[in-house]
């Protein structure tokens, strides 16, 4: 068992996809933004009504997601067909749900992660002026599909 | 109380910081990459002794400390001094600690959470070809200091 | 009279400002997308509501005027202490209205253009689906101040 | 009739494309920048001798395509194959035309409108010193074609 | 003879690609740092046993090989497979080899030049503080194949 | 002597200038494109007349100046307050010097030889058509001085 971006001398790699398939491919990632019950309260009466604070979170999840190879220094460029970012307000917490997708050499779940992380850290941003004691738990991959043959 | 980015009408908006003071000002943020005891004994046996896992995740979370106004959309630019990354290899996890300075009219605490989360998605994309399972869990501010005075 | 980006040879060149002093300084930009009545009724039915289209419009212009040294070739990067994007639905067109503010050496005129002109795309992009005739119009600058003295 | 960009519960989305056949497509775009005839004049006789005006202003458009999917939050990254911008220079204004060109799943109005906009405002930055009433008008979409059949 | 990216006019241009088969490309591009015996010296005892010297330059050139398009004005966005960056440390001066493949529709040799150019310029950042007098020699291209038929 | 980049423990790091004043600097660098006399007749004769080629590498070296903080993994973001760039056409060579100016607490050494390694990139990519045997040479620090006291 290896590390598949260290190669046989230890040193970092970009892996090469070029013999994979292009197939269709979707990731499904999650995590939330632990807040006080006074915060939720607060983000549902003054912020949701009008959905910024989500939107702006959800924008932000989207654009990160089309920016993971210029974050991650070893991700290949994908040719993503798609990203949802979707919130849901517990009662101390915001979950948050990404899903990519794309059609291409090698798996999109760096983008779904990616896309929760910094949806994440945005409402951690807007959010942080009412309250000091947030933290972003469980960021996770949740589901990772693949066709079995070429599109 | 209320959310500093959104205005009366409940529209997102970037705050003005023009009025605020020039001081040298510090954020430390941390988390960590929840992972098996196994994927952490392969990290110490085959990436470690070269560093090249780590300092690829260190020179991603510096990196995108200095993106932070271009992943969060309602963020300043900062003058950034200097922002640190470092990391302890735990039983079954990688902690992960990220200073941020700056000489500045607002606080540095974005530029500090932004390089915990984006090292640590840098572990978790090093590592997924062994470990199917891991999570990024407690991404948190530590600590924020300003000077009392302009600098 | 003469171009300031261009030298006596000729060619173009970004201006030295660095004798310039640091005060605080204002920029207003304005324009609009012209489309027809039957969108801006979609608009207002299906899109206002939640805010989602003018929202995601008006962070695609925050961010753009944090991006303007990267667009525009001869501009400096400024510290923009804020930038503030306003939409007016009329009956035939959504009018954008965008302040930009900065504590620096130069004008922030490009900055509040580039998130006009940005925000405006987006719009486009979001209605497109159900208008091919729009149009982008009227993009100038309404105002622009600074302080007399060196803040 | 519907937007879109906005699911059914009226939240902003990326469009699926992985469905749609990866043909060849163009998109055509065009807006001018209007100036007082002396500052064409001046154009005219400093600064098109040599061309740097709008070759910088060419420039800015072609990168300014290829940034789209980074600029308007919800368009797709494209497999351009080439993108064009053209000038002409009349009495009171500077025309712009730029054609964009994918082969890919999803249109490239996007890109050719953003190489307008930006290209109109790198020409604004480069005369704003000598004209303090340049406004940019009617960009719009001139043309959109695909091929029939997947190349 | 003639310039690919100058039009009959002498106007700049992005050459169309579009009619070009997408076949598996690999370029290879070297170049080096010279710098004083002494500084290689301290490069071996003091920052080559972890490697962080080396792996930063050799993540910086692979970002960068990535941001090609963003870089180059000229240059197509490129579907990368793999890229490599590989260091020989000599007598007076640090190698550099960058090994860039795609399946695309033009060649990847600008992706492997600003591999190399970006990583030279990484490893003069970094041991610029102890040897003020090292430059950047011989980057060219040293191969450059492509597949006969489309794959 | 040390390397200021790698800490006590052997690993990378970006440097805090904090403590550093804010004084003027200026750095020139340059370096140069080696190519055929027949390339560089070529480009006399149907490039230069027009000047494309050399502004678009001027523009390509003076927007790279202001991304070496994205380019370079430890560079700080610096208040450039001018670039340019200069070509030199020779008997068998582009020379290209760049001069970078700011007002900020470190040297601009790394803006200056970043302008010329891209505009080097930028006129290769525009003469390979022509000319297989290029080569990039000598891009070296020619002058770095700052004023003695803050401004």
């Amino acid at each position: 068992m290896t590390f598949s971006h260290i190669d046989d001398t230890g040193a970092a790699r970009m892996v090469d996809v070029g013999e994979k398939d292009v197939v269709r491919r979707t990731a499904v990632a999650a995590g939330f933004v632990g807040m006080s019950p006074e915060t939720v309260g607060l983000l549902r009466e003054k912020a949701l009504p009008k959905g910024d604070v989500l939107n702006t979170a959800r924008i932000a999840g989207v654009m990160a997601a089309k920016k993971t190879p210029e974050l991650i220094p070893l991700c290949h460029g994908l040719d993503l067909t798609s990203v949802d970012v979707e919130f849901e307000v517990g009662e101390d917490r915001v979950g948050i749900t990404a899903t990519a997708r794309a059609s291409d050499r090698t798996g999109v779940e760096m983008e779904a992660l990616t896309a929760v992380g910094v949806a994440a850290l945005t409402v951690y941003d807007m959010c942080k002026a009412v309250d000091k004691g947030m933290t972003i738990e469980g960021i996770r991959l949740v589901e990772k599909t693949k066709e079995s043959a070429p599109s």
